[in-house]
């Protein structure tokens, strides 16, 4: 599995964009702005503006940070031996830990890149597109060898994304269930549902 | 199944809670105004207030709407006579269908309910729980009788709920799954997730 690479990694820059996701995702990008970020970091506003030109321009290196991470994996993971089903279940272990690790930054990349200005908004776009083609493909690829179960690959995937997504309510949750459990049992049923 | 009855009804309150719910569900709730709302209906804002008092009336309308017809569904399959599996899957069939009819309210319903105010919110949050519940505790039913394979249930139930909400991204699309794919793509990866 790739490293995750946190998004922030110490500097000011960094540390605005932190608190701008976790603003973000609480309120919303379009209800977010300049001021409630400098608000929240304690900061005037202009001083803001030394380390960020624009909300769009952390709402783009969130969502490019997240699908970097993402992409990565994937490559590391295709060009592996493992079987096709060991394969997606290492991806589908990547995205629970994303989901854990660092859900504020996916969340947004999930629900918030409509906001995205162009040419950002079609080159991310392209991304999500290409990324969620090739994990069809790859289940493609498991149901033209006869690991996985005949399903329409691109249901599975729309499946499985959407599912994990959802642990984006775990952490909103009172967390009554352990990131174990979580992991084990949300991998088990995904598999269980795609192998043969 | 419970039959699907529309949020909107045709009274003139009903056209501004559909034009709010699109709204609420492509801008976000806390992005869209009352004067947005009534510029999208070609009518001036003080107008809006003969048939909505606030924004947050409307969110009440659409999340307690959508939150009925989910429990009337739930009580209905669970008095029938058929095997715990089946009523899981029905119950997972009904969610379908709201994703596909009634989407942008149950997205709405879904992601904005946390702006509900006081003592609407702890009612909503309430309900949504005492849902999730009855569905866990159905689960576990099913596992004790032999007929659904060991897992956590409140996993299960956010794996199932979460994937079946991923629909609104299939609506999003260009659509070039059709609807029957869909349905019964992701009813048989759910179900074969829990089939022992």
């Amino acid at each position: 599995m790739a490293k995750i690479v946190p998004v922030d990694n110490g500097s000011k820059r960094d540390v605005v964009i932190k608190s701008a996701a976790a603003m973000f995702r609480d309120k919303g990008f379009a209800a977010t702005s300049m001021r409630d970020i400098a608000e929240q970091l304690g900061v005037e506003a202009p001083s803001l503006y030394n380390h960020i030109t624009s909300k769009k321009e952390i709402l783009g290196e969130i969502c490019f940070g997240v699908a970097k991470m993402f992409i990565a994996n994937l490559k590391e993971v295709e060009s592996s031996s493992s079987s096709v089903l060991n394969k997606i279940e290492s991806i589908i272990r990547f995205h629970i830990s994303m989901m854990v690790e660092e859900y504020k930054s996916v969340y947004i990349s999930d629900h918030e890149w409509k906001h995205l200005p162009e040419p950002y908004l079609i080159d991310f776009k392209n991304q999500r597109r290409n990324y969620r083609s090739k994990l069809a493909a790859l289940l493609q690829k498991g149901i033209d060898k006869g690991e996985v179960n005949p399903v329409n690959p691109h249901v599975a995937v729309l499946t499985i994304l959407s599912a994990i997504g959802g642990i984006d309510n775990w952490q909103r949750s009172s967390k009554k269930i352990d990131r174990k459990t979580l992991e084990e049992n949300m991998v088990k049923l995904l598999i269980d549902g795609l192998k043969k």
